[in-house]
């Protein structure tokens, strides 16, 4: 077995620990490190001081065989990440003559003039290797020492990126031996995390220790990861899927797709493989449905638009839900979505239609029907679905999970027919 | 000058480091401290590992006044965030009576049934104060000693913001004294960043040195964050209240309102004060404008309903738009959007009709009207305005910028008629 190659991934920069910036430079470098066979062991973020920086690139060289760090190589006093490496190691910063001609051509070919600051960014510690940055001003470095690499990149996502990529895959490739790690998500929808750890506990303590299993839960999914630890992917890959095909009968209610897979996603190919139209009338969820239904690109194969009847005189004047039910049952009910779902599908000539109706809150609720009482309705044209949702007393949740609700009582109800 | 608290955040989880999921609890809990005078050290990341997540919080501890861990708190085994502080504070884990009850008032108020993983979570460290969770299973944790403060929170990013403001916020001010910082955020729209920029430059360069200025552009929105710092609250407040008045009529064209109003709530009171009530017809934004319309509560008093078109022949069949105006200019045309905007207005019988039509993509584009491009219109009973956007490839961004064009025509329509 390779021995494992552990990475520390370092930011530095003010401006992410005054929460002012989303540090999307760390989730990209995981994402790439991680499917390299790299297991990063943790991030950190610093602001530009001198004594944090120098502390926290000391400790990430200690634990890790490789430590990348972002930020802190502009060309202003407070951008301290190269006078500190050069400290560091020992080195001293002079102007290293390929790093000027470098950031020369990238201002020729901007039609720019080089100032004193952009030249003071050909400055390097003569004990690194410069790595080419061609879409900006700061070049990387690569610092080598005991078998570890300490790379320093700019803040900029952009030339993390194209720096990454071009440059440093290949050359950490080059220098570490990596194991292989191969994850595969199974997306879930409609149970509860507790619940799923139960259907699936004496499967979850059968597997084999090189593979490991992480529930991740978000708003009425739960997404469930395999991740494998060896010396060959084809094996590993094929193990993976012995594990997923052993737990697929447990889950199979609420399994809708792997890893990037969306769930309106999931369901656009079924409408869309099995020749069907949707049309919705949204009231409590007020065209979240529809949103997030056409974020899919194509949707409009498939679906053919929504009534948003969000004041009670439309559901009659506009959807034709009958006046006696709203009078004897009132708009939050089984009756209402039910007439809701059947008559958007007919209004649209959809094969199916879809409704939600409730008190999204925080206020509108009673003692008979309190906040976050929602009801959802299907009309598929031979039977008429129902469900009475118990949510929440927070208006944005209940309008995500009666969303997740409704998408849910599709999909379940295409798959049900072997439609998948 | 009363002493800086200091604060490290540490996040827990494989799924980080991974690079699957975008860590935003990090920025949204850095800026909220910030907020409140606070000073973050460090952001820290490690995977659900017991030695990594002993030594971050230790270290945490020891470099920090305040600590405040994410995630690890889930009810399966691979959650030790809370068995590794037990062990670090030397206290037992037992069934902690009010944690039951919170939890069992949440599945009863959603009409589950509770099992034993979810009683698990009921089960808290003897030495930690219990946090509530109002809107998920896992409650928090607050532990003390030495003056310090360490807090546990689960990892479910709405959860965080919902504990946070309504538990954690008043309890951090009431145990540590913190200097005086005063934000206040210009809310603006409808003005990229770099013309924002030019017309308040003079301005800028004349703020007194203890006021910073801070550009946040996001979606179609520029926020403008004026940050005070000094001893006495009063005086930084006034002292901000004095540079607002002088920028704002530089911007009076695009700043819509303060801190965090909405756009959406802004129009609402707006709307709401003038007895005005709006309906809609989306084409391509598939039903965003009215969800964010409707995710304020209380929109009901103004806002009438929607109708989706998506497939063209509903433009015609449900909308009434003239066949002639879709054969002779097509659905993404002016003529198009304003006759969706007028005939929505009249079919809901509301003051004003907002219209929506184009090519999201990221296909469906041709030489003529390439992706991206969007008119969108707006009938007020007395004119009908349109206006041609042109964004980019892509479909959500689309989507996005689109609703944002849509409500900046609707807030500086309503403000031009002296309706503020």
């Amino acid at each position: 077995m390779i021995k494992e190659v552990i990475c520390t991934v370092v930011c530095v920069g003010d401006e992410i620990l005054y929460g002012q910036i989303l540090n999307t430079n760390v989730q990209y470098l995981s994402d790439v490190l991680g499917s390299m066979g790299i297991k990063v062991l943790k991030h950190i973020t610093i602001g530009d001081e001198w004594d944090e920086m120098t502390k926290a690139f000391i400790q990430a060289e200690a634990e890790s065989d490789l430590v990348i760090i972002t930020g802190g190589l502009g060309p202003t006093p407070d951008d301290l990440t190269k006078p500190v490496l050069a400290k560091m190691f020992d080195s001293e910063i002079s102007l290293n003559p390929l790093a000027l001609a470098e950031v020369k051509a990238l201002f020729e070919s901007r039609g720019r003039e080089l100032n004193e600051l952009n030249k003071l960014q050909a400055h390097l510690p003569e004990r690194c290797e410069m790595i080419s940055n061609r879409v900006g001003t700061a070049p990387g470095m690569w610092f080598e020492r005991g078998g570890k690499v300490i790379i320093s990149l700019p803040g900029v996502p952009f030339e993390v990126k194209v720096m990454l990529e071009e440059k440093l895959v290949p050359k950490i490739k080059a220098k570490f031996k990596t194991p292989v790690i191969y994850h595969k998500m199974i997306r879930t929808v409609g149970v509860p995390e507790s619940k799923l750890a139960e259907l699936i506990r004496d499967w979850e303590f059968s597997l084999p220790p090189n593979i490991k299993l992480a529930y991740l839960p978000n708003l009425g999914q739960v997404r469930l990861r395999l991740t494998a630890f060896g010396d060959d992917k084809k094996q590993l890959e094929a193990e993976v899927e012995k594990e997923i095909a052993r737990v697929l009968p447990l889950i199979q209610k609420y399994a809708f797709g792997y890893d990037k897979e969306e769930l309106e996603q999931v369901i656009g190919n079924l409408l869309r493989k099995h020749n069907l139209s949707i049309a919705l009338a949204e009231s409590c969820t007020g065209g979240f449905i529809s949103h997030r239904l056409t974020m899919v690109a194509g949707s409009s194969a498939y679906f053919m638009g929504s009534i948003i009847p969000y004041h009670n005189e439309f559901k009659d004047k506009i959807l034709g839900i009958k006046p006696e039910t709203l009078h004897k049952f009132g708009a939050v009910s089984e009756e209402c979505a039910k007439e809701m779902a059947s008559n958007t599908r007919a209004l649209f000539g959809a094969s199916i239609g879809l409704a939600s109706t409730g008190i999204a809150g925080p206020t509108g609720g009673s003692d008979e029907k309190p906040v976050g009482t929602i009801w959802i309705a299907m009309d598929d044209g031979k039977e008429v679905k129902t469900r009475l949702l118990q949510l929440t007393k927070d208006r944005s949740l209940n309008i995500q999970l009666t969303s997740t609700g409704v998408l849910y009582m599709l999909w379940r109800s295409l798959t049900e027919k072997n439609l998948v």
